[in-house]
């Protein structure tokens, strides 16, 4: 890469640069990615703002003038239905324009959204409406809400924090948004949310999530209950075989015509990064249950199960996996550098019963995100030590491995402003799949 | 303002004067000024040391040979009596001059202060008593107590960090003195201490304090309590005319002759902040207090209730507010960046029965500071945003927009050395009061 | 010294050796010494690295493939017999070299060290023993754990962080290991660990812990049970003198030939700190115990009790103290700037009954270092004031003042690349011993 736009940078920036000139294709990152805080900080800036993710299913804003408090990137957001159509929700930064105070401090329903502090309220589409608080001289129309880029898709409400340099999320609604639909994410309802605050980078727990080579060791229930990872997580030509007549069997059965294809971690700034994948569960399973037997109500308008899993990949940090009968929506939200909050949704159909039993649905990605905040707050605590090196990813681990080309490309091109190449690395294949728990297209 | 002594500071420093010349009068500060840890060290080595701050009352220590700890701007404090009259009371940094240790660990009494860990010991005044521990060759001398500069005003001991660069208190003493006499500050005794630890920069603190534009939305006691918060709170000119004829209408019956008039938020580094005023509290109420009737002992010989409250600002952190029966003392004592001890005294006559009870005495500032403490850290966390921008400050706020300005011009003063000249903005006058709730002169 | 070395350096670091050459010998350190991160960062690059510390008793792993994790400087290591050799105990980084994840999460025993994220296993001595993992074209030899320096002496396990700078441990084994065996300390085992989190630097830990001045007014029970102090804790020529008889009649029965000589800080980055001395309890007692009365069984093949005490200084950071029937192991981890851990390990002769009561043996340096974590952590309070100055050491602080020439030079050397001079300061002999409490050489 050339060094003319590097070499005038400031000194601290021109070491960020020197750092990623000398990675080492097909390792894991410097220790500096994972712990610095100052690389945080210019992700913080320069990197988070372009990305969109998932932030509210739109039946949590149901009614006009319903909003909802949310976090996305160390930002509090107000999410706010302001008219009656499926997309009138908007998004604005919670913060008054008069003195920036938060402006809501906890969910509810008006007319108007009015700050606690002074009473300054502002309409529903973020204008000033007490606009005779203004000091003379001073233009109104300069004082309304913040806003936050929104894009409703298939239910879900998509938010990046600066509109200015989002990549456009129109190739991500094409590509997927018949596929939400088809697996009823547009009308179902949250069942339960929970949190699992990760002490880690971010960029460790989305390594965790895109390979599933840690699946035998680190999850015994995924493991047993998800036939694909006898061929993800381990090298045997003998289940990558049998995993394919599986797979055949099942694809002539069911088709999957239905689905759109996805891109697979193109890479590059200026493009919204999305995915999707169709496959069996396997071994007769209907559901992603315990005993693999039905736990919810079919979604999706189907009739019967047909055993599949679903899997969407929204931006690079939300992710879908939707079974017949149940979906679980994963957010992974950087707190710090060292702190990633990764919130777990599950949804059903909305008219399902109010007093389902939601343990059997929560049961299988429950004890599997509890098992990775273990494995990844481990990952994170060794690579702290001064012994720590990049290691070598296995073929086993193809999706992390580009990721981390991916990112330090778009660091180094917000860093230097020269353009970087498009990822290049791809591990020699050897016959079995490396396709990862998801976010691989459907091909 | 000229630059030729900014461009000679180091870049760090010449981004603050940047940051203070970019400054918009009237509106809120930027950013950096409520969240840079860099600005509050700056403010900590160069702003701090030269306020007077209240720091205890003189019946603390009552007795020669006590002494008590308290805490100013980040330093430990000992503040002893080592004399029988009034003003026999000093100030030590709570650090042994042996080997740095803590010197006193509670409050106390005796006729020397030990270290407790090498057992070094010093005179009430400040001197190294346990000379022939000093190793040959040192003058003991040089191993006295650093002292803290004190000041006895009114029965209030007023402290500040750096004799060397405190302004003269004397004009302090000589405007508000009296008041506090006549209030019977010097003749109380403390009922009860509270504190409101508040996760806010101390200049939130300090401008939520000093305007009462928020009263009507963010406390609803405090509100119906205070007639004056009629003009204050919202801008009602009928109201203002109504407050106006009782203002007079008290004013012909009580005078104010008896107050001297004080200087209000001057600015300016070489001098000391003060300022007393008196009001009626209206409505016919003849103290702070749910009813308006009396929860203690009238102070200070009055004889009879006057349903006056007067309030007193000494230095810049720390204010008083005196009805007949009660007084309440305010100390904000910043912390760290994002930290600010609030600390609430309630004095009465010091006669006052021990059993008495406090609960009425306490219930009008303990609500309200409750509150504000909400909003304030509801503040400080909206600023935190990326999409904060300073607000204007409305003719409501006229006192923390002064402060803004007063505060910039000082600190500039202090990076550059460059003399900056005295705040000059106001808001323009509109026919009523913007008369703060602490502060303002008497004219 | 030179500066032409210094001159070339960046600017902060340059401001630390400033800071080095202004230090006035015979006085405490600058306020950054303790305080600044910064300079702790450079300890954690340049110091910790190259200092020999007490990290396990041999006995902990007593079988081979057993393995513990420990604590060094912020490190976390695992400690594991790889043979039945007395020396068969290696240390590794706890870090798996394919993504860095700890690798072992708690004590256990087993054939392989398997790390619980992707299952890549490790042989005993560290060679990675999953090789088909690794990717084609990289050498599974280079991805062996990563190695700290271990050496076992008398029972002892001492671990070093960098193998390539340590100074060599033989001189260290040579001096002390015949007095660890005739202790008895390699063939005891471990009664009791407790830990002593302190909050201040871990200069101030190790000052505390080297000087017995504050012995008197902070140390009421050890300064009742332990007679030598009445010489190290104050200035009393008569109780020298009859100290000096009680030493010398004590030794006219005892001898000490059986003792080698041991260095006393000598200082240097180049040589291993170790000291060992013996003397008498005092006072007819028999152990360090309440009453003087024996508490446990005889250690090291005695047959009675001499009413001696022996010490030992294992490079900086380690202690023991070893009465005639049990010993006290003191470790000294720096974790922060301002925390430093502190353990105790009780070891007692390994046919001690495993009913033993443990109260009466931990007494006396639980109670005491209790006592040293209060006035260790007020030292360190008072040091952050902006008062401190440093202070003048008494004849009574010889070693922390002697410490503080050493360390100032060995950080010198290590920043600027010039050999410091060895440390001269020595305090005026007055007639009596100022042997602190550890690490004095028989002489």
């Amino acid at each position: 890469m050339e060094r003319a736009g590097a070499s005038r940078l400031p000194p601290e920036l021109n070491a960020v640069v020197e750092l990623i000139d000398q990675y080492r294709l097909g390792w894991s990152l410097d220790q500096a990615f994972y712990n610095d805080p100052a690389i945080f900080e210019l992700e913080r800036r320069l990197w988070f703002p372009r990305q969109w993710s998932v932030i509210a299913h739109a039946s949590e804003v149901d009614e006009k003038g319903r909003y909802i408090i949310r976090h996305l990137y160390g930002e509090e957001i107000v999410v706010v239905r302001f008219g009656d159509a499926a997309d009138d929700i908007a998004a604005y930064y919670n913060v008054c324009t008069h003195r920036g105070s938060r402006l809501c401090t906890k969910d509810g329903k008006g007319r108007l959204l009015v700050c606690p502090y002074h009473a300054w309220s502002f309409k529903l589409t973020g204008e000033l409406q007490s606009k005779q608080e203004v000091p003379e001289g001073i233009d109104p129309a300069n004082l309304g809400l913040h806003k936050v880029a929104t894009r409703i898709v298939g239910g879900l409400v998509l938010c990046g924090l600066d509109p200015d340099v989002l990549p456009d999320a129109q190739p991500l609604a094409d590509a997927i948004e018949g596929g939400l639909r088809q697996q009823g994410i547009d009308r179902s309802r949250i069942l339960v949310r929970k949190s699992y605050p990760t002490k880690a980078n971010w960029k460790l727990v989305l390594e965790n999530f895109s390979e599933c080579y840690h699946c035998r060791p680190a999850h015994p229930e995924y493991f047993r209950t998800n036939g694909y990872v006898k061929v993800v997580a381990m090298r045997d030509e003998a289940a990558a075989v049998e995993w394919q007549r599986e797979l055949d069997s099942w694809h002539s059965v069911i088709g999957d015509a239905e689905f759109k294809k996805g891109a697979w971690e193109a890479g590059g700034l200026d493009k919204v990064q999305y995915g999707m994948y169709r496959k069996p569960i396997g071994s007769g399973r209907k559901t992603l249950s315990d005993d693999g037997e039905p736990v919810s109500r079919l979604m999706g308008g189907r009739s019967e199960y047909d055993g599949g899993e679903t899997g969407f990949r929204l931006g690079r940090l939300s992710m879908i996996s939707s079974a017949n009968d149940y979906a679980t929506l994963f957010q992974m939200i950087p707190r710090s550098v060292n702190e990633t909050d990764v919130y777990l949704t599950w949804l059903v159909d909305k008219d399902v019963d109010v007093d389902i039993n939601p343990d059997p649905i929560t049961w299988m990605w429950d004890v599997t995100t509890i098992q990775d905040k273990k494995i990844t707050e481990d990952n994170a605590d060794g690579i702290r030590s001064r012994a720590y090196r990049p290691g070598p990813y296995t073929d086993l681990e193809a999706q992390p491995a580009f990721f981390c080309q991916a990112y330090l490309g778009e660091m180094r091109e917000l860093i230097t402003g020269e353009k970087s190449p498009a990822p290049v690395w791809q591990f020699p294949s050897k016959g079995y799949s490396s396709q990862p728990t998801c976010a691989v297209p459907v091909s």
